[in-house]
């Protein structure tokens, strides 16, 4: 059975919501956040102390989009691929790198200006970190526009890419600001139950 | 002909150098850095005014690894992408991704760091930035023993996307400490005509 380590709030839920969308049995590992002060023994599981790891026999993986991706495509007849060639495909592509390159970078300056050790802190870039990240919503805020889902009308790995950073606002309380099309999407996300199920457990 | 915006440094370098890998004709427009105060008028190509933006009749693009992937899945017979099911895809997939989910904030902090507005800038931020990217670049070490190439034994996008961030890393000279196979990989990287060609253009 594929072992996935897991913390809260970590990108490793992207990989649990996945295996809950695909239904696969999997063993997940709860880790202490973060290992380095906490799970010590997670350094030998990844060096860097990074969640997720993803283990299926010889396969070890650790960047989320990676396993999400592969799981996807390793079980026929999902829909949570739009593959090279069919209708939506750039679409597909644009918000699957979009959730992780472009939301990512302003929350992980948040997790570190609020988390993070004090010294460092600074009001200006925590300022700076909540003003584009709703930035970045706002132009989610457009595409969503008639819209229920971001790539080929219908729900996909790119909607589990820019949901979890969207969910990963919650920690800040960003939901609450959420402009409309942005709100009704997260909220159609959080109805799914294979994100219930993923998010109870992480 | 398909549309290049791009900047020096900038992600526009994945794109410019997987159009020269593929030897596709492109028409490039360079935009002074940041748009926001130096290029305005370019706010009307994107909202947010990041770079590149990738223009093909209909289809619009920003995110660099979509057009990356994009480009080179829509030409036929070229080499740059592990498909699923061959073998290295999980080398693939997973190299694809640390290019810019692992190697990139750090990167990011630094540029913010070095030429953002001087309130907000700290030195712990910088060393802390400084640190996590030797890591990670430490862990890039250990993969690279006895490899040219990152999967399946050949040149890829998951080459384009590391070495693109490799190549940011000179404008701190990070890589006059890039550990030996990392430097080699890079020096591999360097001497490759696309990305001369690509570099010389950003």
């Amino acid at each position: 059975m594929v072992k996935v380590y897991y913390a809260p709030y970590a990108r490793s839920l992207r990989v649990l919501w996945t295996l809950e969308e695909l239904g696969d049995a999997y063993d997940g590992v709860r880790v202490q956040f973060p290992p380095k002060l906490n799970d010590p023994a997670y350094l030998d599981i990844h060096p860097l102390g990074q969640i997720p790891t993803f283990v299926d026999g010889e396969v070890k993986l650790h960047e989320s989009m990676a396993i999400c991706e592969w799981l996807a495509e390793r079980q026929l007849g999902n829909d949570l691929i739009v593959e090279a060639g069919r209708a939506g495909r750039t679409d597909y592509l644009q918000w699957l790198w979009f959730g992780e390159a472009t939301l990512m970078p302003p929350l992980g300056a948040l997790v570190r200006q609020t988390f993070g050790p004090e010294p460092g802190r600074s009001d200006i870039l925590r300022d700076e970190a909540l003003a584009a990240f709703q930035e970045r919503v706002g132009l989610l805020e457009q595409v969503l526009v008639g819209k229920a889902w971001l790539a080929a009308d219908r729900f996909t790995l790119a909607d589990i890419s820019v949901g979890y950073s969207l969910n990963l606002g919650t920690l800040f309380k960003l939901h609450e600001q959420y402009p409309p099309n942005v709100a009704a999407y997260f909220g159609r996300l959080r109805e799914r139950p294979a994100f219930q199920r993923a998010a109870a457990l992480a």
